[in-house]
């Protein structure tokens, strides 16, 4: 895959590609044709230059004993960000990244995948960026983001929605479910909202009072 | 591959194969040798069968319209077990069949990969089955269970170990870990102990005074 992303504009999302499982070739195309900006992490890299990306951003703590400096040369011109610090994972460091940059949002894909850990931890870790910036992660089964204590989007009808907690969140509501959710709370581990879908083409509404409620929009 | 799994002691762990993504065929073929009872869930079943694996028991709602009467004579002997409760995912309804049975433990594959809310939906939602069942789930990359209020396993120096709060643990502490855990509580989202590892070759204790926290090993 070759892939020029002209367009600079930095009202665009910014594209983050983690170190989990790849994608396909078409949603990573898809992402890059939109993204002014392009942010890997860590060894991904090797994984991404095989793909023959453009890489604008290099980051993360290169603990494993490869030469962030031979990328600097290669795939000149690109900004190395070496981030040490053990408290954050890589992509929570690529978030603050953005935010420093005041970059309003970002896609990120190969978070999940692979390591269970990384995967639980990349998507229930973006509840903490609410308000900061506006993440949707993105796989070839899954788009995942935040709700606003106000959610409205169109859907077709049958579209899987799935509504993960993370923790506990109260005071549900919804529109246009296929199971409604009525001033329900859900808690994640014992009660979740999962595979539910929608009834008819139209506007889906969920509103919810207190807690973070993640939106997963899936297909298998 | 094939695989005659002779062995038929109830006190071996029972499989259960869920509907995620595949894992390797080696950790698959160490499972069979050692399950007494394999369990496929719905639709999964197309897939496991490819493999040559004898099926004990097949189980879903069965939803997507196939035939499940059609294994009931191309698998024979094979139990069908429906269940259309919608409340309940497969997974978690496969649960509830061994618990019916008596069967004090088993091990899940397939359950991660693909859908993230399955994914999620299906590591989170072993906490409520603690003093029920022991639930280990296993892929390519990661083994997960619930930890007991004490915990000691023998761990050789480096291994990975990640502890995920399920909601939110109070009171961890830990022996042998290299980021140790003193009275530290976790929460989902916020504060979650994710990539730690053993410090010695040797016992690794954690103990928790509240909540529901996942162990995982972990390995890239």
């Amino acid at each position: 895959m070759s892939s020029h992303h002209i367009v600079r504009d930095d009202q665009e999302p910014a594209l983050i590609i983690a170190n989990g499982a790849a994608c396909s070739e078409e949603l990573l195309g898809q992402l890059l044709e939109w993204s002014p900006l392009v942010i890997v992490l860590d060894s991904a890299i090797e994984r991404v230059l095989e793909l023959g990306i453009k890489v604008d951003v290099l980051l993360g703590d290169f603990d494993r004993g490869f030469d962030a400096n031979f990328y600097k040369e290669s795939q000149y011109p690109i900004e190395i960000v070496h981030t040490p610090n053990q408290d954050k994972t890589d992509l929570e460091k690529a978030f603050d990244y953005l935010i420093e940059r005041n970059i309003p949002a970002v896609n990120v894909i190969w978070a999940t995948g692979k390591r269970a850990d990384h995967t639980i931890t990349n998507i229930t870790n973006i509840v903490r960026y609410r308000d900061l910036l506006k993440i949707v992660i993105l796989d070839d089964h899954s788009k995942i983001f935040l709700l606003p204590s106000k959610f409205e989007k169109w859907y077709p009808k049958n579209s899987v929605i799935s509504l993960i907690p993370i923790g506990e969140v109260k005071g549900i509501d919804s529109t246009n479910l296929f199971y409604p959710l009525d001033n329900l709370s859900l808690t994640i581990g014992y009660k979740t909202g999962s595979s539910n879908h929608v009834t008819e083409d139209g506007i889906v509404k969920i509103t919810h009072q207190s807690g973070d409620l993640l939106l997963m929009e899936c297909w298998d």
